[in-house]
């Protein structure tokens, strides 16, 4: 018998009427024959209203704690979906993270499953149960609740379909597949009908917001069939896999990210080892490091620019001050003007010019281009951020047809 | 050293100023030299939020779910609680009912505790950790969560009390005792320093509210040491104890039960086994009659008048309608406008005359008596509804000096 993981978020839960709609596509996919594993998020702003509970008490909780307490959100979807499915007559049972078997290591607030012991979740199979599982969330060798941060559920739902051997894994969502580009900021955008796994880990990188990069990394290391599709209407989504059939596109996507700091070290000593010096320290404080150019500056030195999140700018500023004891002196400058757009697709291996035409697309929308970087499947650039949205139109113009 | 078991209900944990209120409470007793282990409720309203929740989806929800749903208000609390008692500066931690070891039956939504396995709970309190319980939940033997029911929170705290053969359970209430009435109905309602187990026992099932039956039950049961108390004022409560010290007061409580109907059967055939035949009937339904009055009726036949609960009325008169193929005819009667007043006092035993005194009492009030029922420490009189209050306060006039 076919078994598929269907994953709902927070949207799709967020009410009684939602409700209804995730069990009618639920008991549907059942009613095909398929065994079926839901895997849910917290209801809507459920977890907010407990994070705010939380910090009327204090700011900075305890984060065994935290876990403890927003646990409850995913324990409370996934009872609610339960009587819906009960209510229209199909068998069903919801399961927390723990009863699914998920294991994880004790990093509260962004534990790493270890292990799923699903034992008790296939003898619901066995019953031809509709089985609803609590994503985002188990439990630590101690027996203490633990969550997986940050796109937990997705991840929740691939690691159980991968532990399952399903036949496919969806992710339903309020958009109906995965984009060139973010439809709300690009005119031309079009649902791709597949996109592979390496592709999809490069968009998301690059500020696509479809799936989080952890899922589709596991994914891609257990050969889990992926789809992402919408739990609001219904038409086929978009499916990610390993290897995806010839398209005439060039490239997959499109993407822009904001979140993004460019730092400038200038007039830094010219001696050998000097750039890997000050990445080792960064790296040191698990600082990541994105875009770097490297240029010969006034006689004798050389300036280096790189950049990072917004968030890891102070600690970034922080290293480079402390590094000057051992470095020498130097000037360090900041640009927080700056948005990184980025093309992305498997293409462009086989496609010399991809590069060339990307440069020309920008320049003909009068976009000036600070640094670039590139990967086999990616090309990305730093721009000002005002003209971020103009330049993924005009990349989409350029290669979207 | 000592170890004592605090609860708090859901008034007593409401919001963050709560909260932080019983999280003083608690420390205080630590720091005093006690091992504490605090068992909470769910927040004010958040049980009811959550059962409104599910009765949007449906309004006879699988109990199984319900119990998944509703524990979550207790894990919340918890939560909260642990997070508070840590920002004043105090090791703790916080335990879902299954964490502490709470082992129930399978009956959704009013299992029975069979098991507590305190391994874990005793560790913690070996580190001197504040241990924060989820009252009103364990699991069964399928791994499945239970909820206790009414009165659940107590139930878990004298149960935990009692397997940790602790010291003192203090059940923090909105009100700072047991009185001798309800002090918002009866003017001169004293506050007891000590009451009995069968006295409170007495109250309890009389229609005085402060703590369940079940949970009294079972601290006399396992002779735990208990002791209701304010959650809001800083002063001393009442103990429950096997045996009180001698006290002047004859009685212990007035209290007044409003959930009762008195239903009348008239015209029955004088014939022996009559009665057993009808009340066997009702007990089969299990339908739980109080009071019970037999009188000879016309020529021939008897009258048998009893009470039951409000929400046994119809299943009750439907039994009386279908003995009657068997028993013969006769006419049913019924009367919601009754209530039933009580004393209860251990004193009454060695004190002949108190029955009298009571319907002195009710006789200078000009309050006519429909039925009575006694047993060892307890005397229960039906009147017309509209004269409780009135007949309460004669009562506590006439014994609570």
């Amino acid at each position: 018998m076919k078994l598929i993981v269907q994953k709902f978020g927070g949207s799709s839960v967020a009410n009684a009427e939602r409700i209804w709609n995730v069990a009618r596509i639920v008991t549907d996919t059942y009613k095909n024959g398929a065994n079926v594993v839901v895997v849910v998020s917290a209801q809507g702003d459920t977890t907010d209203d407990l994070i705010a509970k939380a910090h009327e008490i204090d700011p900075n909780p305890s984060k065994r704690e935290m876990d403890m307490l927003l646990s409850t959100g995913e324990q409370i979807s996934i009872s609610l979906l339960a009587m819906a499915i009960s209510k229209l007559g199909y068998p069903v049972i919801s399961l927390t993270g723990r009863q699914a078997g998920f294991l994880t290591d004790s990093n509260h607030s962004k534990a790493r499953i270890k292990k799923i012991d699903t034992e008790r979740l296939e003898k619901e199979l066995d019953q031809r149960k509709i089985v609803v599982v609590a994503g985002f969330q188990g439990i630590n060798r101690y027996d203490d609740i633990t969550t997986l941060g940050r796109g937990g559920s997705d991840t929740s739902a691939v690691a159980l379909a991968a532990e399952l051997k399903a036949d496919l894994c969806q992710i339903y969502t309020d958009v109906d597949g995965v984009y060139t580009a973010d439809p709300r900021l690009v005119k031309n955008a079009k649902k791709l009908e597949e996109i592979s796994f390496d592709e999809m880990l490069e968009l998301a990188s690059c500020g696509a917001q479809v799936l989080h990069n952890r899922s589709v990394e596991m994914a891609k290391k257990y050969n889990v069939n992926l789809e992402v599709i919408s739990s609001l209407e219904d038409k086929p989504g978009t499916k990610i896999k390993e290897v995806t059939k010839m398209e005439k596109l060039l490239i997959k996507g499109v993407a822009k990210d904001d979140d993004i700091v460019r730092i400038s070290v200038i007039g830094l000593p010219d001696k050998p080892g000097i750039a890997f010096k000050i990445f080792s320290l960064l790296a040191a404080k698990k600082i990541n490091v994105d875009i770097i150019l490297q240029s010969v500056g006034r006689t004798g030195t050389k300036d280096i620019s790189f950049t990072v999140p917004v968030d890891s700018k102070d600690a970034a500023l922080e290293v480079l001050e402390e590094a000057k004891d051992t470095l020498g002196e130097y000037t360090v400058e900041t640009d927080t003007d700056v948005t990184k757009v980025s093309i992305v697709g498997a293409g462009m291996q086989s496609n010399p010019g991809v590069a060339a035409k990307m440069f020309e697309a920008l320049y003909e929308a009068d976009i000036n281009i600070a640094m670039i970087s590139t990967s086999e499947i990616k090309i990305s650039v730093l721009i000002k951020k005002d003209l971020g949205i103009k330049a993924m139109n005009a990349l989409s113009d350029a290669f979207i047809k």
